[in-house]
C-alpha cells in the first residue's frame, strides 16, 4: 500500500474511533483495538492502563454515557510503521489534545495507544513557547 | 539484542530525558530526539507540536527554567519494534501521566514522541473506571 494510501486509512481509522466513542458502540470500538500487541491508554485527568482488559473496561464505562465529542485537525505522522494519528477532541467547552497510535494488524488499523488531555495553561512543565519565560 | 535488555535500555533513555529535563540541559535534549523520524510532543495543557523545529523551540523555553520535575512507575511496552514508556510526573504538588515514545536510531533509543497532562478529574471523555456512572 502506498504511503498516501496509509495515511488515508489512518485518518478512516481514526474517525471510526471517535464515532464509536460519541455514539456508545462498544462492540465497535472493542474491534477498533489491537489484539496481537500490548495496548495502552491514558483518559484525560487519568492514570494510564495497560493491557486490553483495563482498557477495555475503562471504554465500557465511558461508552455507557458517552461524551458529545468531535475531532478536528487529524494529522498523521508513520513512524516504522505504525500510524501516529494527532488530532484536537472538543467535549462541550472543552478542547483537547489527543494522540492516536495505529498499528496494521489483520490488514487493517487498529489502535495500540490512546493519550488524550485537556489544552489549557493551568498546569505545565515550565513556560510553553510563547508564554513568558520571565 | 534481547527484549530484556531493550527494555532496559529503553528505561534507561527515559531516566535520561527526565535528568535533561530537571537539569535544564538543551544539548542532551537535543540529542535525545530523534533525527531519522518524524517528532511529536504534546506538552501539558499545549496543542501538539509536529517536526523537530517547533519541538526543540519548545523545549529550548522549557528549558531556560527547568521544572523540578520527577518521575514514577515507569513500564515500557515494545509495539513493533518501539518503545513505549508511560510513567508518572511529579511537579510540586501536581502529578501528571506520560507517554515517552522512543525509536531505535544509530545503536540507541531516541525519543519521537512525548505526551503528558495532568492526572485530576476535572476533565473526562467520560465516567472514568471507579467513577459512578449514574
Amino acid at each position: 500500500m502506498s504511503e498516501e494510501r496509509e495515511i488515508h486509512a489512518a485518518l478512516a481509522a481514526n474517525a471510526l474511533f471517535y464515532e464509536a466513542l460519541a455514539q456508545g458502540d462498544g462492540p465497535a470500538m472493542e474491534a477498533l483495538w489491537a489484539t496481537t500487541e500490548p495496548v495502552i491508554c491514558t483518559h484525560p485527568g487519568a492514570a494510564t492502563l495497560h493491557g486490553r482488559a483495563a482498557v477495555m473496561q475503562s471504554w465500557e464505562a465511558i461508552l455507557s454515557a458517552p461524551p458529545a465529542i468531535e475531532f478536528a485537525d487529524a494529522q498523521v505522522a508513520l513512524i516504522r510503521g505504525l500510524a501516529f494519528v494527532t488530532c484536537s477532541e472538543q467535549i462541550g467547552e472543552a478542547v483537547l489534545a489527543a494522540t492516536n497510535v495505529f498499528v496494521w494488524e489483520d490488514g487493517t488499523w487498529r489502535m495500540a495507544h490512546h493519550h488524550a488531555g485537556q489544552v489549557a495553561h493551568e498546569q505545565s512543565e515550565g513556560p510553553g513557547p510563547g508564554e513568558p519565560v520571565h
